[in-house]
Parts: structure tokens; C-alpha cells; sequence
């Protein structure tokens, strides 16, 4: 499967998110995860999102079957390139 | 077709994408948008966010035949509900 993580999350606590969504996913824009998965890393993934986000704060997961399906286009730049991502 | 929206703006201009993006699309989380396009709609979309965005800054837009094969779910709050998004 293909999975997209977007998260908004109390400033001091981003990276937090960051760092869990990035054992898993690559981080290709501000507060933007993907990369495919398997059902079990889903699985794993998804509790240790639920057991940190707080109820103020919001991780939306966009799953898909897999990235057959998806075109993706970026406009500007692609922070990927100069590695502006921490 | 479903289109998801993510964008990283210069500050003081974050506001000008969004404005763009609602337009067309649902302002779902802090920095992204999402929803149903016609063709025409992304095409007109598209060119709007070219002409828009700078080179420092990045837009990607994910596109999917239709929202079928896309599975969605929020953790934490969703701020659609409690109207913190302006």
C-alpha cells in the first residue's frame, strides 16, 4: 500500500511526529510523510500514531492500494532536492 | 478525480495559496486541501498555482482517479470539526 501522512501537531512536539512518521515513510514536505508500506508496518505505524497524537493535535493517513493510481506533481521547488528537510 | 493538496509557503504568502486552493478544494488540515475536480477544473487549477508560486516554495498536488481506491483516516482531532480552520 501507499500511504500519505499530513500532521499538525503543537510546535514543540512536530518533531516528535517527525521523527516516528519518518522510521516509515519519507519526509517530502513541511509537515508531509510518504512511501509504501507493508499491512504490518501499517499496523505498527498506526498505534504508535495513536498512542502520540493528543487530542488537540491531528494526523490524517491518506491510504491507497498502492501509487499505480496516484500522479503526483509538485509546483516550486521539491524540497527533497536541496535537502532543505531536516 | 480526487486531488489532495499540500503546500509550503513563504509565511506571509501561505494565505495567498490558500485562498487559491479553496477555490477549488476543502481546507481539511493546516496546510492542506483536498476534494472532487473536474478535468477542466484541475487544468484551470494547475496553471493558477504555476503562475502563483515562487521558486522557494512548493506545492504538491496528488492526483486520483477517483476517491475510491483512497482510504482516509484522522487521528488526534479533526479540525474540519471544530472549525479551527479559518
Amino acid at each position: 500500500m501507499y500511504v500519505i501522512a499530513v500532521y499538525d501537531m503543537e510546535a514543540e512536539r512536530t518533531q516528535l511526529m517527525l521523527s516516528l512518521l519518518r522510521r516509515y515513510l519519507t519526509h517530502v514536505q513541511n509537515s508531509v510523510c510518504e512511501g509504501e508500506l507493508t499491512d504490518a508496518q501499517y499496523a505498527v505505524l498506526t498505534e504508535e500514531i495513536e498512542e502520540t497524537v493528543k487530542p488537540n493535535e491531528s494526523v490524517i493517513l491518506y491510504q491507497l492500494r498502492d501509487d499505480n493510481w496516484l500522479n503526483r506533481k509538485i509546483y516550486g521547488s521539491d524540497p527533497m532536492d536541496d535537502h532543505r528537510l531536516i
